[in-house]
């Protein structure tokens, strides 16, 4: 491809808007543009880079025998009322009626619609399927951001698997793993494989695929030593014990109005926030919870939503906490409490002289002992883990790393065939429901996320397998012939090699072509000038490692082949 | 690929709601499944094929230099309002409005949205640009009919062109009509390209691609003799002149209590339908209009749009008719009418003793001159030419052919880039606003042209070109250990040479296998069986043809091979 033949409107400026590195360098690069929040256009060497992962995701879909599909983007309501999830859904789901009024959504996945497929499955002979497609998916997310990071309208590569029995899926989710590890690696994306919570998919497990990026907003939580590896929203680590002082025989109030946080108490009253009881008060799925942690710890709220397979929850109002526990934040407790449910994190299991409030404004309670104190009907894990607790599995400090979901995969269990109806006949004539799995990543966010990993102060340094190019030929003075020509032969050498190359013949300054060149990412360029033709030799410049060699024009094309072998 | 791995859930019957070829073969084949009228899902050998095509016009899209974009599917009504489209598309627009309330639109077309990003376009230098996407449009279709020939939500090629002036677009345009040639030709698609009516795209010039076929809903006049072709919407034929008898000084009252129609009036008052008038009455765009043709011609309703540049034209209501005219269809005229427009048809022209209605139930008017007592504000071609009449250009006899539209190809004007405001820097300094092109090609809708072009009573016959395989190793006896070597050894090697081979090694009887492969319309069939192979032999049969070939073991692959590149 020539560039004179190109659209690419790389700009000089960062854009206004912009904060991911990914975002800035593709506008800047002239690979995307904005048309609204959330729903970007992308220019032709957006599209190359689309299609190269496209393709690397294809071929490793293919190698596990996942069969490709088109499934529609527009969904009858119908559907989705079906599975439960036209409700739990939300605002996150744009909805739309036709001309007949009938009820319509823009899939945001294809759990359902894949399943309504699955029921012209016969029988257990026809499992497993696993089945797939690129598809659009639009998600009318609260806060669009980051560029091609958190959009509202995105391709996804997403896969679903129909088994027998939970062995099949088992393994259906293991070659998924597999497969995902392998895309991502060829794509140049370190993730990291955590577990995670399945949020409104559902299902008995899930494994999210997170790749380290200060533009991302999962916080993994990573073992130093062993491969413990889990997201916050699913994380836990080893606490040390505590050594509490004995027990008082009942409770006893102290006035306190001069703290109303854990930080005033541990400074104004000396109990280490280890000693509090932080009580939380929500509105899960419309009920008030109380919600209790140690003083020093933070609640995660997936698990909060986890543990009482919540659909919604929401931290309650001051009004709702008044009428209900007559006191307001600052002094709330849950000693003596019985007609809210309490729900406490493991971390005060068999704690005793702990202070709490006294649900009276500007009064606490200490030598509160737990368990014998406070009508705990849920134990749970629902603190945030963070960095240099102990890890569960080894006791090894944990470090916890911003990242991007690049992937997700779940183990979904019967919710969706069971909610329509899909059965098989078994191996002993009885009827059976097979056990579905799904497999998701969403394909410009791996492409920002390729960015968010390789780039410099430069701009992009794409890597070989995804580079819209793989080498630029640069042509310094086009108009002058030699060095046209001699451009012109090395252009059809690589390119009748079936390489991507692409050949800057636009009549621009040198520092111009570099610059656009680096910005953009081409991981390696071929200089052609007067000067070094004098001398019978061209230069090549890696991107990565700004090495440049010289080499004689009769070898340049077989020495840029060999650089690219000992790299790829 | 193994048809053990392959889902093709083939059907033994057609489906009952089928009426198109190929959607009844579509179904029967597994090619696809229907989500809802209108939304199709594709099934992996759609897939396939559907493939196959896109690569077929991506080859020919690069090679007149249009480059890829991808743009998004929903839109801001906002831009859809600028170009005055959001009123003008009507019910046929899926309209949503987001979380915060914004309205927005799926894409049915991208005319506006290419227009947004030609903003960025600086100097006359940077045109022309050719620029298109392979992308998901939504269109409300009132009637979703034939399987995949009209839909709800299908894959455009749209392309879009912005020159300076309009020889540059002649160029865009006559490279892509060049360009559609070539694709519908390596698609196996006979097209005609037709003279078109440019319907809500607006512009100067459109043509048509047209595929004959029974399930078509377009009407393609062309000349058995010239080059002359266009749809119905835009055709014209020359007609022989009326000798009409000697015209009266004013018209003449007559009774006809007994004639409603022009065939009654014909029949029961001797006045050839070539000497009526045929009064019909319309609103165009909210108002009353008469529309005369002659007895015996019936009207085009896109040309009464087309000339009067009407957004909207329906018939009018009995009501209607008798509150403006005083009188009920069969008995109308225009003869005195002074307060509604009238438009009349040129075969209408210097006309004279013709018969009208008299707007008096069962009263009818003789002796009318058109020119003398008719106040025509508009004189058009609005008749609907039919088989036989004469062409055009050379006088020879028309054919009317049935036909699918295939591809759409607009010469658009400035109506898109003014509306926007894009303009760039012109060569002598002024500012220059761009002349655009659009250019569109249904991928699913072509898919199905295919079909309806290549089928036999047995099923689909796909060209090689877009075949899902090219050909299908049928084994007889999976069980019998010689067989499947042999079925395999020839199996890897034909893979090996890069062709698309289906290995049929399901367990199943002999007439199933061969029924299935003719169904879904795979070209070639290798039959390996035990019975052959005691000879040393394999067959070849030709799906097309019926023909088969025997050949030696040994010399199979070369031989397809031979035969594959014969039939090329």
């Amino acid at each position: 491809m020539r560039w004179s033949q190109l659209y690419v409107p790389t700009l000089r400026d960062d854009p206004a808007d912009a904060e991911a590195v990914s975002h800035r360098l593709l506008v800047r690069g002239g690979f995307v543009r904005q048309l609204m929040a959330g729903h970007f256009t992308l220019l032709p060497l957006a599209v190359r880079v689309r299609s190269k992962i496209v393709d690397v995701i294809r071929e490793e879909m293919t190698a596990i025998g996942v069969q490709e599909f088109l499934l529609p983007a527009l969904h009858p309501a119908e559907i989705w009322q079906r599975s439960g999830r036209w409700e739990v859904m939300g605002e996150e789901m744009f909805r739309l009626k036709d001309r007949k009024g009938a009820e319509l959504a823009l899939g945001m996945t294809h759990e359902e619609i894949f399943t309504v497929l699955s029921q012209e499955l016969r029988s257990y002979r026809d499992l497993p399927q696993m089945w797939y497609q690129f598809q659009t998916k639009f998600r009318d997310e609260a806060r669009p951001k980051s560029g091609l990071l958190r959009v509202r309208e995105f391709t996804m590569k997403d896969s679903y698997s129909f088994d027998v029995a939970s062995e099949g899926l088992d393994r259906s989710f293991d070659l998924h793993k597999a497969a995902y590890q392998r895309i991502f690696s060829r794509l140049g994306l370190p993730a990291i494989a955590v577990q995670a919570s399945s949020g409104s998919m559902g299902g008995s497990a899930s494994v999210e695929f997170m790749s380290p990026s200060q533009a991302g907003e999962d916080l993994v939580v990573r073992c130093r030593s062993c491969d413990y590896a889990a997201n916050t929203e699913k994380a836990t680590s080893a606490l040390p014990a505590v050594a509490d002082s004995p027990a008082l025989v009942v409770p006893e109030r102290f006035d306190t109005p001069d703290a109303r946080t854990i930080e005033e108490l541990s400074r104004r009253h000396d109990v280490p926030a280890v000693s509090q009881i932080k009580t939380l008060v929500y509105v899960v799925d419309g009920e008030l919870t109380l919600v209790l942690l140690r003083g020093d710890h933070n609640l995660v709220e997936q698990k909060l939503i986890d543990t009482l397979a919540a659909q919604t929850v929401r931290p309650a109002t001051a009004e709702e906490i008044q009428s209900a526990l007559g006191a307001s934040p600052g002094s709330l407790g849950a000693v003596g409490v019985s007609d809210v449910p309490v729900c406490a994190d493991e971390a005060l299991r068999g704690r005793t002289s702990m202070v709490t409030g006294a649900n009276s404004d500007g009064v606490h309670l200490r030598g509160v002992s737990v368990e014998r104190d406070i009508a705990v009907q849920r134990w749970a894990d629902l603190r945030e883990v963070t960095a240099g607790e102990a890890c569960p599995q080894c006791g090894a400090p944990l470090d916890v790393v911003r990242t991007i979901e690049v992937g997700h995969i779940f183990k979904l269990g019967r919710k969706y065939t069971e909610a329509l109806g899909v059965s098989v006949l078994g191996p002993a004539g009885d009827r059976v429901v097979p056990i579905m799995g799904s497999y998701g990543i969403g394909v410009e966010r791996a492409l920002a996320a390729v960015v968010e990993t390789h780039h410099d102060e430069k701009g992009i340094v794409w890597p070989v397998a995804v580079a819209p190019f793989t080498v630029a030929i640069v042509v310094l003075g086009t108009k002058d012939a030699k060095v046209a020509e001699a451009a012109e032969t090395l252009y059809r050498q690589l390119a009748d090699e079936g390489l991507d190359v692409l050949l800057d013949d636009r009549d621009e300054r040198p520092g111009v072509k570099f610059r656009d060149a680096e910005l953009i990412g081409i991981p390696y360029r071929i200089t052609v000038g007067a000067r070094g033709l004098a001398e019978n030799t061209l230069e090549i410049t890696t991107r990565a490692t700004g090495e440049t060699q010289t080499v004689p024009v009769a070898e340049a094309a077989e020495q840029f082949r060999k650089q690219l072998t000992g790299a790829a």
